[in-house]
């Protein structure tokens, strides 16, 4: 039987994540880790992402799930690179999983490797994947009290998408309390209010992304931000 | 530092789980463990239960949560004893929480034992609580595919609720897609369309559950199911 430590883990972890993060900073790629729950809208968000930043990044995607290839399929349709993990049961991706996934995509060219992590507000919180930026969604549906619930996962994110908002005429949800509580999580995190499918405020968050990415290539020498 | 290996906790937890499930049934209580995604409506559709439960059975609840105590509040508000478990961190229950919060619940009188898991469709999946009867709520906006996602967490539940479906009317949701998933992963589970909210469905899955804790307290002496 193998005995493993979690607090060696999460430290093998953190090293790795700093070599992925060196790795696609040399290489000029500006890497994304999405999270949220299951159905908070991630792969629809992407989706309507891709389309808004043709022609001013150029992405790639590593699809992170328990089963299945449901979410790669449909960033696959799009004609844009993208490689599958399969957790078999493990409730977020690793850095060491990105790196083996990183090895398996045709990164020519591509400056924004965007990782979309398990449905999963409490186990992603703790893993640092060697990203630039990391980006939690929330959709309307979840309910307002998210972040009172699972403070983590917000405190450590750089940017909050509040999605689904085409419901809020259907829905309780307070989306002032929630800007209130992602301001005292983390002041300095963007907050973001769209509806993918229908496109509402996508145009802002494609720019804001696709600054961020050219930033960060010009910026490659500068100290990668911490995330742990 | 201490190292503690996963295969034995999990063989642990379920010999504690086992104890649970004899002091409750011994104790003439039914025990229900209630699973799904953060915001899937788990203390909604409890609160909606609980109104129509009345004078058939009476419940007391395990309210398990990362931080906060949103949840228990809104029981407690009900009048209905409960406990709030804060996981700080962890992404579910285990049996030895079930154990020592059970010891702080004035159960006298209860026959219904409702525990509310953390809202996760992954790590919850591994942890028998003790439970007599494990059931997963599914919200329409969570999306159709989540079974093909997360096929575990499904596979082992008794019965499938599926939420907020008055929502259908905005949402690309194929129902009878999760129907014919879950025939497949659990052919034994029941499965109930529910708006918790309007109370639409709910008189059913409440009919069905109060006779799920009769029939439990009837049969005390019968071997309890297998959820490991």
């Amino acid at each position: 039987m193998k005995i493993v430590a979690a607090k060696k883990i999460l430290k093998a972890n953190d090293q790795l994540a700093e070599e992925n993060r060196e790795r696609f900073t040399s290489a000029g790629i500006f890497g994304v880790n999405i999270v949220g729950s299951p159905g908070s809208g991630k792969t629809t968000l992407l989706e309507a992402l891709f389309v808004r930043l043709k022609g001013r990044a150029k992405p790639a995607v590593i699809e992170g799930d328990i089963a299945g290839s449901i979410d790669a399929e449909r960033i696959d349709a799009m004609g844009i690179p993208v490689v599958q993990i399969n957790t078999e049961g493990a409730c977020h991706l690793d850095a060491n999983m990105i790196a083996a996934a990183a090895r398996d995509l045709d990164l020519e060219g591509v400056d924004l490797l965007v990782v979309e992590n398990v449905g999963n507000l409490v186990c992603t919180a703790g893993f640092d994947l060697g990203e630039h930026l990391r980006i939690v969604v929330l959709s309307v549906p979840e309910g307002d009290d998210k972040l009172a619930k699972y403070p983590a996962i917000f405190q450590g994110s750089d940017a909050l998408v509040i999605t689904k908002i085409d419901l809020l005429p259907y829905i309780k949800f307070d989306v002032d309390r929630v800007i209130g509580d992602m301001v005292r999580l983390a002041p300095q995190a963007e907050i973001f209010q769209v509806a993918a499918i229908k496109g509402e405020g996508m145009d802002s968050l494609a720019e804001w992304l696709a600054r961020k990415c050219h930033a960060g290539k010009r910026t490659a020498d500068n100290p990668a931000p911490d995330h742990s």
